[in-house]
This record gives structure tokens, sequence and C-alpha cells, in this order.
């Protein structure tokens, strides 16, 4: 095995600023140097990250003495003051992750040199060996590697080779790289294919790791030890546990499974990294399970946020059709997940369901975890509140299930550090390029400077208030003469949306891709989606939400709250004979009250009696909800 | 403290055969000296427990080892050969109680004499002080009282001291009952006013069996335990815990709840003893709280089945009219349970209300949970199972919450030993006495050999077949010659029951009591109950079965499965236009079975239609479902 400093670190600029860089795929994805959020609902939060989000995670974790973990290893005081749960070191690892790519997005000093200095503090904690973790190894520690099942030793390394690949992208070699690469060297020797612990971790994670590294460094070595990890899985190589091995996905080979089961952010994880070697290796066989598996899951045991994870026992996937809106769980982390694998599988695909999944899944889970002013979040996302929350005290710890108000930190706390790397990193996500042109997955204003595959330039402005609005402008300001294909997603709901070129055509555009030939430079191409509020149901298998509708608008999941009501949303009834009103910005519905008197016994001999609606009451966004405080909320609202 | 042979074990008669016997009540409970189960659907359910059911259990204790810890702790092989989870040792005094019970009401010698067995290999490991755990206190173990939060050493004490007092009431002192006094005098010298234990047992059981020690004995000492752990309850003694103190009833005074919450089972074995103790002291605060309490959970967080609790996580009840029957959680204990602290209710209200529960709970949720041939169980108790279950091998340990299959025995195995000693003592629930009659609660074919209160004597023969049918015929073999009362149970949905009297008159009886003067001796009665299959709703609160009906047929809760439908239950679908038909013996509703199309997203732009109810299909008895092998099964059909 070579010595660390062996790995060229020059990374290849079609890397740069890019969480995910398949060697092969069908659509090339853009970065943080060629994606510009320039305000709207993602750079808000954008910004919000940047001045609120990164520092309040960061000031938490010192806080509460995480990342002194890592000086407490140094100056020989562990176990004794080691604070946290066992994963407590990944936290530290995804806030360095998020200053990376804030770094890389705004070049902000300050935040580069607490993201140096923090990722010293690591360094020093690293041994020699590569080995880097707070909880095990330590006289009075149990050994390392000594709980797979539970441990997560593996996790926390594949979030720091996460960290270190951000870094690697959006700086280059340095300090925070290095450490990640010694890491990510001592695993492939301790479970290599002839090293002695032949296991996998409890808690994917670090196979998705892997394979990033291996495609900034080139190193094989990576990339055999992703696949190793990937294959030993289902094997029955980790411990029984209560939940059983569907929990972290030890049942089944991830190439014979047809949906994603148990523990949902695991799964998740995992099927990004076997969908990322399955590009790596050609293993066409695999890359086809793992899609069939998402699509299925996309189908069958995903919310109409796109949240995924029903079950809060075991925070896992439940049966099909199985999405109680009650404490639906819906784990922040879980959304994270699956925008990862969308994206991969829209890279390799092309299919608009996975960027329509990422879209529904940003607006309605990611960002409906941090609260209007960044200083709390929400680590379940349920669909149901029944009971009004109490406010969480500003510098209260609450217990991760918690769902009822936004918390500023928890004591399993992965979710606020998740949606921090994943907000700073969000350009990614909004467009791709082949050899023949550009496009635009997710709408936003935004400015896009990229060359295509073969090296032509194209510089695009891109002008909305999507989602309050439908009308994106795409300006083309700078591109080829001619031969280059500008490909707009239009979403599943948009049934009637229209492309309007410059010289007044209009075209109608289904739903999926629609490709407009070369703008000219200078040319302004309008896209109209239809957004609007319209009433939504569901499959009949689904069976918590009969006699039920939902009300969408555009990619907005909306939802009904006490405040609005002026009552406990158990009382409400609504009517759908007439589509929603919108008025002054605002969607209203009509809606009685019904009045709930108190029996002996909840079941009775007849159905009850519903009044006519008669009021219009206002819906909020799903991703707003509660930010005016303590509510009752709905999403699916009873119709009689 | 006097030592235990102070004790006045002769048991006064009052006493005899009887779970729980207040010192005062509106109703004073016969037992099973007076009331002998002849046949029917409760008599076969005890004959099944006693030629199958309690030699299942045993044979499991013993193949497993938790009979032998008792063994391995006499011959200093603790903790190397110790077996089972921390509260193991509460399944050996359970089935010790069901053989406690079954000998008392059959005198069968060979059982008798392998509780005898048994007791003598629990008391060889008890220690000269009275403490009794194969789980705590030797080398190589955590101290006594380590863990009051999970250790469950006075949980199992709790459930010892109540074999002792079942073995009490049905045989007189011997060595289980003083097994039983020594322990819980130990109990007393620990937990004491003044001893150096000041804290309560996360897992409640302890209080409720104190107080029946209280009864036997007559030792104020006891009594005055269970109420320091009542009142001791719900001031955060216990740590902190991942699930909160709502788990284990330590966030709320008992006496200041309004609804029980948090773990069922827990809750209500606490509430239990709160309403003994309340009896015994005459406050009547407390009990009109635990009786309100109680009643609020019946409105609101009780399963059309009687079931409690609907979370898996925390094994613990949802919010006011949470009760989504995906993955009920129902828990078998959690039912028995229920029955424990409605029938104590019941003796000091005379509230209908509380017999009608006991009834629904035992037909649908404690019948439910043993299979046809009395060898599995089912631990909970799910009203809808969208995946077909798979055989359970008669050899095969289960995890507890398997709901597909009933297995024959789990890893944490509290309901079968908790279902013997229940079906064993089940004569006690039918019928008690006042001063001035006898009252008859659930209907079964039996003989009744009983004084009234102030002596008299009343024999009576009740023949009937229900719940297959409505007729209950009592005939007054025996009785006082003038001034007594007979009074009946009328169910809640029993809307036009009626008493004929021998004479050819007839009255309705509306549901509540209906008090019968005086039938002469040699006299027929006949209470006609209007069994017949009806439709239930729910009230619009319980948000997952809305458009959704489910059958009942007298006290029992019908079900649909797959098994009949030839298809699986997701597509069905029922007209309610003509109530359901009886044919055969069976009940039958109109179903179609709908198409199911799989299409990429299960949320759409309109809902789903539906056709018209084609066909007749044949419905069983919730409590008799899958016993024809895996298949999928709900209680609440959709209606379009």
């Amino acid at each position: 095995m070579p010595p660390s400093e062996s790995h060229d670190l020059r990374v290849a600029p079609h890397q740069h600023g890019r969480p995910a860089v398949p060697s092969r795929s069908r659509w090339r994805p853009l970065g943080l140097d060629e994606v510009t959020l320039t305000g709207g609902f993602w750079g808000d939060l954008q910004d919000l990250n940047a001045s609120t989000m990164i520092a309040h995670v960061e000031g938490w974790l010192e806080r509460l003495g995480w990342n002194g973990n890592f000086d407490a290893a140094v100056e020989g005081r562990l176990p004794l003051d080691r604070q946290g749960r066992e994963f407590s070191d990944s936290e530290t690892y995804k806030l360095l992750e998020a200053m990376a790519w804030e770094v890389g997005r705004t070049g902000d000093a300050d935040l580069d040199r607490r993201l140096r200095a923090l990722t010293a503090r690591v360094a020093a904690a690293q041994e020699p060996d590569g080995y880097l973790s707070t909880m095990f190894g330590r006289p009075g520690q149990r050994p390392r590697w000594s709980d797979l099942e539970w441990g997560h030793e593996l996790y926390c390394i594949g979030h720091l080779v996460q960290a270190g690949v951000a870094r690697a992208r959006t700086h280059g070699d340095d300090e925070l790289v290095q450490v990640a690469v010694r890491a990510a060297d001592l695993v492939c020797r301790e479970f290599g294919a002839d090293g002695p612990q032949q296991g996998v971790c409890g808690h994917p994670e670090i196979e998705v790791a892997l394979v990033e590294l291996y495609r900034v460094t080139g190193e094989q070595r990576y990339l055999d030890q992703a696949r190793l990890f990937v294959e030993r899985r289902g094997h029955g190589l980790l411990g029984e546990i209560d939940f059983g091995p569907q929990y972290f996905q030890d049942d089944l080979p991830v190439r014979d499974a047809h949906v994603l089961d148990g523990h949902a952010v695991r799964a998740l994880y995992l099927a990004s990294g076997a969908a990322d070697l399955a590009v790596e290796d050609g293993d066409d066989e695999l890359l086809a399970a793992v899609t069939a598996q998402v699509l299925t899951t996309l189908a069958r045991r995903t919310y109409l946020t796109g949240g995924m994870g029903a079950h809060h026992e075991g925070e896992s996937f439940g049966a099909d059709f199985e999405l109680p809106p009650d404490r639906s769980y819906s784990e922040t982390c879980a959304g994270i997940a699956s925008v990862m694998v969308n994206q991969r599988l829209l890279l390799q695909t092309g299919d608009a369901r996975h960027a329509d999944a990422v879209e529904r899944t940003l607006y309605n889970v990611v960002a409906a975890s941090p609260s209007q002013d960044g200083r709390a979040f929400y680590y379940t996302n349920t669909l149901h509140q029944r009971v009004p929350g109490r406010e969480v005290a500003p510098d209260e710890l609450s217990p991760r299930a918690a769902s009822s108000l936004r918390a500023p930190f928890f004591a399993v706390s992965c979710c606020p550090t998740n949606v921090t790397r994943t907000v700073a990193s969000l350009a990614a996500y909004v467009a791709t390029v082949d050899d023949h042109g550009l496009q635009l997955h997710q709408y936003a204003p935004a400015t896009i400077r990229a060359e295509l595959a073969d090296g032509r330039a194209v510089e695009l402005e891109v002008t909305t208030s999507y989602p309050d609005d439908g009308r994106v402008v795409v300006r083309t300001v700078r591109g080829p003469e001619d031969g280059w294909t500008l490909t707009l997603r239009v979403p599943a709901w948009a049934e009637d949306a229209r492309v309007t070129r410059a010289d007044g055509t209009t075209a109608q555009a289904a739903p999926g891709y629609v490709e407009v030939a070369g703008p000219a430079q200078g040319e302004q191409l309008v896209l109209d989606l239809p957004v609007r509020a319209r009433w939504t149901w569901a499959d009949p298998r689904v069976d918590a939400v009969r006699g039920q509708v939902a009300v969408e608008r555009g990619p907005l999941v909306l939802a009904l709250e006490s405040t609005d009501l002026g009552d406990d949303v158990a009382s409400a009834v609504v009517s759908t004979a007439q589509a929603p009103v919108e008025r002054d910005g605002r969607v209203l519905v009509p809606v009685a009250s019904r009045e709930l008197p108190d029996g002996p016994w909840p079941f009775r001999g007849a159905p009850a009696g519903a009044p006519d609606p008669a009021r219009e009451v206002p819906l909020v966004p799903y991703h707003a909800w509660a930010n005016r405080g303590p509510s009752t909320m709905r999403v699916w609202l009873p119709v009689e």
C-alpha cells in the first residue's frame, strides 16, 4: 500500500464544486463554480445558512463538547471527558463539509479560518496509523471495530471523507483532505480483501464516501473497498439486533432487493453508494437494481412531501402504501439522502421522476427543517400535528423525535449539520450538461457559466420568482452559434406548461423534459409552469388519508394550521367542489369547523354528519408551518 | 418489623378464588369457588389452557432456561449461565400464578405437583433476607436496586406476590405464599418511608400486588408501601430515558393525570394499583382521578377491539384519537391490564362502560392472542395486516412485535404467561353480589353458587351460546324467597334487548344494567340480546379510518381476510347500503375487488374511482384471524 503522499490531489476541473461526480453519466453535473444562486427561495436559504445556520451548529458543537472530544483525545482526557453519543464525531465532520462548500461558494475568509482551526483539532486526534475516533480504541474505551452494529466508526469516517472530498473540490489539497485520506487508507488496510476485518458498518455511509474519494484521487483501492462493503452486505455479517437485519440492510444483498427497507437514512445512503459503485464498475445490473428500488420506493413508500420513513420505531420504511400522516417520521436526513440518491440516478438515467423527487423533497422536507431564523430544526417531519407543541428554549437540547416545534439542537443531532452541508451545496442540483447542451432541473434565480461536455461555453441567466410564480425566464447571455440544446424540466404536476421563444412562438411542454433548439445569444426564453393551487388525492391503498385531500401549489405541499383556522384542525372539513382560491398571495380553501362532542366511546352505528363548508381559510406552505408558534396542523384535509 | 411468620394466612372465605378483592365496593366479586364456566367460548378456552397452553408455556420456560435461572442461582452458576432478559423471572411467576388459579379451578393434582416443584426451585434461590432476583446482586451482576429504570426487580417481585396471592386464595398458606411474603417484606424494609431506597420501579406492578397482599394478610405495611410507590411517582425519581418520563408515568403524579399515557401496560398496571390503593385508603380523589383517566382513555385512546397502545415505539398510547390500524400495537398484555383496571372500577362504580370494556377486550384482544391449538400467541394485535406473515416454526423464538402470525414464544415473552393466568381466572369476571342481589356481567354457560352480601344463598344456571347467539337463559336453581334482585348487563351495542320472565311478560332493557325483581326458585328468565352483524363507524377524529367501516356482531369485532376474499384485502371496497348478511352461521358483506394499477407516484389530481360491490364475502371474528395460515387482513373496510 503506497503512503498517502502518493495521491495526486490536483483535482480535475470537472470535479470542482460538485458533491458527486460520476466518471460516466448521461448528464454531467455542474457545481458551485458554474452555478450561482442569485436570491429567491434557495438563495435566501443559502444566505441564512451563511449568516446563521452554520454558526449556530458550530456553536452547539462547541458548547456540547462534541468538537471538544478531539481536544480531549489529544490531551488524554478520554474516555472520562467524552461528550455525546457514539456518532458525535460525524457532526463535526458534517460541519466541516458544510464549511468547505460554503467557503467554496463565497470565499468567506473568516469561515475558512474556522474550518482550518477545527481541522487542526481533528487532525491532532488522528492516530499515527490514520485511525480517527473519539469513541473507540483508547484504554477504558472499547477496542476499535468491536461494535460494527452500533459503533458508527466507519460511518463517522465516511463523513470525514465526504468533508475531505468537499474540501478537495472547493480548495484543493490541505490538512482536511490529508486527514480524510489517511483515515480512508486505514479503512482499506483494515477492511480490505485480505485485511483483518471482514465486516461492514451498521450505518452505511462509508461506501458513498469512498467512491467519491476514488473519483477525486483516482486511487483504485477506494473503489475496491466500496465494492467490498456493498457486496458484503446482506449476508448476515452484522450481529442480531432487536430491529432485525433489515434495519441495517443486512437481510438481502443490495442487488437482490426490490424496494428500500429498514432504517430509511441507512437504506438511502447505501443506495447512493451502490449507485456510485455501479457507475464506476460499469455494473449495469446493480445500477438497474438500485434504480428499481428507488422508483418503487417513490411509488409506494414516499409521503406527499417527498418524506421517507413512516415508522418512529427503527426510523424505518413501512410496508407499501403504509403512509399514515400521524407521527410520520420522515426524517430530515432521509430527505437529504433521498435527494442524494435521486440526483445520482438523474445523472445516469435522465428520468425526470428523479428530478421531481429532488425538487419535492428539497421544498417540503429539507426546507421544512430549519426555522425562519435558522436557529432551530425539525428532525422528524410529521404531516399531522394533533397537539400544539411547546416552545423549545434557545438553549434546550431536545430528544431527536420531537415533532411539535423545531428545536435548537438534539441529543442525536444528525439533521442540523446535514441541512447546513446540503444548503451550502444546493447549486449542484440546478443544472447539468452533455455534449449537446445544458439541462435545467431546478428553477431558481441564478447565473450559470458552463462548458458543454464538448468544451463550448454557455452562459445563462435565470430570472424567476418560482415557486411563488410559474414564470421562468432564461436569457442566453452567451452560447454557441448553433447546434446546442437547452433542456428544461417540466414537473409531473405541470400539465399545461408552455415555452415561449423570443420570436413569440409558443409550444406546449409535456411533463418530463422539453428540448429547445439552441437559443441565440441574447435570446430570452420563457417557461410558464402552471403554478396554481390544486387538490391532490392519494392512491386508495394509502388508507390513512382516505376521504381526505391535500392542496399543492407548484412544488409546494400546503398545510392547514390552527393558527389560521382559529380552531383545532381536527374540526376541519373542506369542500372540493371548486378549486382552491388564490387571493393576495395566499391560498384559501372552503372550510367548516365541525362540532366534536365528547362521547364515551369513539365508535358508533352511523357515520358522523358534517356541516357545509362555510368560510375561506388560508393555508401555509408546509415548510413554513409552526413558524408562528405552537399549532395543530394537517396536510390531509377531511372531505365530506 | 415483625417477622413474616406473624402473618395470619387463614384467608377469609370472601377472598377465595378471586384475583382482586376490595375491602369496600359497590359490588363484591365472586370467584372460582362460586362461578364455574360450563363450556361455551370461554369454557372451551379454559379447557385449551388446561390441556395445552399452560404446559406449552411451562415447556418453553424450561427449554429457554428461564426457569433454570433459579437453579443456576442456587448452584452458583450466575451470572455466567443466566438466560433471557432482565425480567424473565416474572414469566416464571406468572406461570406459577396461572398454575395456582388452574389448580384452584380444577384441583388438577399433577399440575399442583408441578407448581410445588417449581416453587421449590424458586424458593431455593431466595436469599436469607427475602431478596429474590436472578439478575442482580451477585458477584459479576449489578448491585440490587441499581437500575430501577430498566432493571424490573420490583416488577418481578410484584408478579411473585401476585402468584403468592393467587395461591393463598386457592389453596392457603404454603411455600409459594411464604416466598412472596418474604420478598414483600424485604421490599417494605428497603423502600419504606425510612428505608434506604426511596425510588420506584420503572415498570409498575408491585403496587397492585402489594395492595392485594395487604388484603390477604391484613398487614398494613403492604398497603403503606403501595401508597409510597404510588405517591412517589411523577416526581422525577426515575432517571432520564430516551422515551421521556411519561414512558413510565413519571411525568405527572397519578392523581394529576387526565388520561393514560406512555407505555400502555405500565400505565394500566399503575392505574390498577392506584385504584386498589384509593379504595383501601378511602381516597375518593384518587379513585375519581383514575376513573376519569380510564374513561377518557376508553373514549379517545382505545381501538375498536378494546386494544390499547397505538405506538410500537415505546409500546405507548398515542395522542387522543390517534388510532391507526396499521401496525396498531395493542399489546396482549395491555388488553389484560385493561381488563384488570376496568373490572376494578366496575366493582366500585357499577358503571356498565367498564364491563363493556372488559367484554370487548376479552373477546377481541385476549382471545385473539392464542392460536386455535393453544401453541402460539400474538404479542401485538394489529388491525390491518398488509403483507401475509410467514409461518413461524414450532421451535422458533420470535421478536416480540411480530404481528403477522402467532409465534410459539418470544424473546420478550410477557404475553403468553399473562394469557394463561388470565384465562385460568376468567370466572372472576362473570358475576358479583351486593346486599340485595346478584349481578351478571359476562354471559357464558355457567353455574353460579353464591351468597349475597347479607348471607342469603343464590344458585343460578346460565345457558347460552353467546356470543354466537344473543339468547341467555338464567335459571334460578335456588334463591331467596323474596327481596332480592337479579341484575343483568345490557351491552352498549344492544339497543333493543328484552327480558322475558317465566310468566311470559317481556320488558325492553336499555343498555347499562337492568334489574329484575327476585326471580322465584326454579324460574327461567331469558335475556335476548340483539346479536346481529352491524356496521360501525369511527369518530371523525380517528382520521386513519375515515371512509371505512367495521363490522361487529354482538361483542365480536369481525375482519376481512385475503383467505376469504381471494385477493389482497387492499383491493376491497364494500357497500353499506344494506346491513351485513348472515347466512349459515357466517357474516357476509358485499365486496368488490378494485383494480390497483401501479403508478410512478401514489398521489394524483383526482380521487380513485371504485367499482360497485358485487359479491358477498364472509368475514371472520377478529380473534380467529390467521388461524388458517398467512393472510392479509383488515378490520376497517373501505366504503366508496
